[in-house]
């Protein structure tokens, strides 16, 4: 087991590292993305400049690539080995992985070049990377790729898989979320549908992700595993919110990250939904 | 008449096929874009990169072209070309259209090289695309283009005439907003004046357009009108909720894309206002 | 001493001017800055292509740079020289100045290519303009780099000299904010510490000053001071509406921006608080 009080730990940590977490991403979610490091207790810096990247690096503490920013993946590549080279953990997101021929050739490029301290994607995508198969449209995950208590497991054992092969910690976002790594996976029940009806939770949960790591790099798979129950947690909290208040979606995004800017240990307790997930390995 | 049962039904459409709608947009708007697609029930994917814009359109339902991406007016070529190929509905953005000599160029070369199912701007974006004149300094409409119950009839000819011309439907935004397409133009007097308070409000309607005809091609004009009125009926609610809060204009901003997130038919027949003019042919 | 009332008069004159606000600005705050230039009664145009600033320029008021757009350097420097031409006031926003080579070499070019109205920035970020040392790690001030009641009139006389050094007027955001310029400094002791947890609020106050400066441009140094104690004071009713609430940061940032659309004169001078100092020339 994994000690709830121990993972939920990860949160004052992050309050008093304030970790630089250097963010490449979308044009679409990236303020969000900034905030919401800022909300968890981080400093984003989000420069893309490939003659500046590595430099940038440097003085940061965790690196976060986001392949919605399909047009910088040569700074990707920069920044990426510049944090290999310090020891920053990394986090991928490959968003839309599957989706173009030139997304599934910077997610190689990516994978391969990169060593990755966590990978995070929807089903869709983290089965693109697993597999080499599966076709998605846009950027949302296919509706063939449901992950329900019935079928946990066997996505679970693809993470796991995933994991190995990359040396990664593997997440998955979805209906239940699935985070693996260290030859273990874990499963999350929390979170709200209304997670999907806004653009960015994808994204900010992978800089939640960044921020967690950079600043608890030797616990990597409990600050992955509080990233996730802390994102969770938050789309409870704003959802309890929102309907009180009769809101829609930008009500919604408003009290999700103001829930995690708010979420101490003891909600974070109250809320957390997590379980281990005993597999057979492949 | 346009029956007012049967432009409603175009909302449950949207939510039930939940489209598709690849935008390529400015980086002001672009997150207020995505949501709102979200909001109305679509699936937003925002992917500009030259490389991969054919190939995103074909696993799309619509295209949004937002001349405020000056810089991807290629990209937006490439992708119009493979949406008339597979007969996916396109919205342009002209924004700014008379602004630089850049947008002057580049307006004349998308409305040559796409078939448009709809046109979107403000008064000074229309008359400059229907005449060639107009000087507009920013991105909001001249004070001299401001479309009154008194002129609304002169303005809906210019949007007619223009229509002909390019075989799409044209939506002018404005104090009074006009829809014309197949011969006829319909007036919208709802809406407020905090719309132009806030950034993004054309931007977001033009994304809406795409959604609504990306769900509905096969009733383009319906589509055209529910979207336009669906704006207006968002702006109303969302009016009223800011004044009820003593809000400014972000609480008003939250209220808009939340009200399309919590319109149904019946919201939308209640507060729908449009009329059709009733124009001699130019 | 600088009459209240008169500073005050300021924000009626950017409503009643509507000047046009030309920002280049980056992809993360680009949103936010827009929005705060409407609240305060602006109009922005966010255009940043290097085929079209100079032309854009010249329907506009006035240009704010901000470095955070780093790949847009070219564009300032045609955009800064065409506001030059035409003397519109220019706002520069040195967004991590000393964070890599390309800003360090970037913030040369920009300061001595153009004449700037005013320069605002953090305290790292001023002081490594002023005297060409410190490393800045992301974009947030340096620890060491905190401006209090005690060391004010030291950072005071620093950014006078700079003030003389660029003919600009200088102002520095941190705990007590200073504006400096025509050989005169003042200190600014409102705001609150929750403007640093949201992302994007040197830049707004950027785009702020650039509005008012695009409004006053004969009265600069008011101008200035209205801009910063209109956003220390937005600051303030922005914290007692998010405790009243229970919110967090982005409950925080709406009402921030919120506050600069409801304020009046009659509020500004209610919570306005600025002192000048007196310096002994360095």
């Amino acid at each position: 087991m994994m000690e709830l009080s121990k993972v939920a730990s990860c949160l004052t940590r992050v309050r008093k590292a304030a970790p630089i977490v250097h963010c490449i991403t979308n044009f679409v979610t990236v303020n969000d993305c900034a905030n919401i490091v800022l909300a968890a207790g981080g400093s984003p810096t989000m420069a893309d400049h490939i003659d500046e990247v590595a430099e940038i690096q440097e003085r940061a503490d965790a690196l976060v690539l986001n392949m919605g920013a399909i047009e910088n993946v040569s700074a990707m590549l920069l920044a990426g080995e510049a944090a290999n080279r310090l020891s920053h953990p990394v986090v991928l997101d490959p968003v839309g992985a599957s989706g173009s021929a030139l997304r599934r050739a910077s997610s190689a490029l990516l994978t391969e070049r990169i060593r990755l301290t966590a990978v995070r994607g929807n089903a869709s995508e983290i089965r693109y990377l697993a597999s080499g198969s599966g076709k998605q449209a846009g950027v949302d995950a296919d509706a063939a790729d449901r992950i329900t208590r019935e079928n946990a497991p066997r996505w679970g054992a693809m993470a796991l898989d995933l994991s190995q092969k990359l040396g990664s910690i593997v997440c998955i976002s979805g209906q239940i979320d699935l985070v693996a790594g260290l030859g273990r996976v874990f499963a999350f029940s929390g979170g709200c549908e209304e997670m999907a009806r806004i653009t960015g939770s994808g994204c900010m949960l992978s800089a939640l992700l960044g921020t967690f790591l950079g600043a608890c790099p030797d616990r990597p798979l409990e600050a992955a595993v509080c990233a996730q129950a802390a994102m969770n947690a938050a789309g409870e909290r704003a959802l309890e919110k929102t309907v009180r208040a009769g809101g829609g979606t930008m009500t919604f995004r408003l009290h999700l990250i103001d829930a995690v800017s708010l979420m101490n240990e003891e909600t974070f307790c109250r809320y957390a939904k997590f379980e281990e997930l005993s597999l057979r390995p492949l």
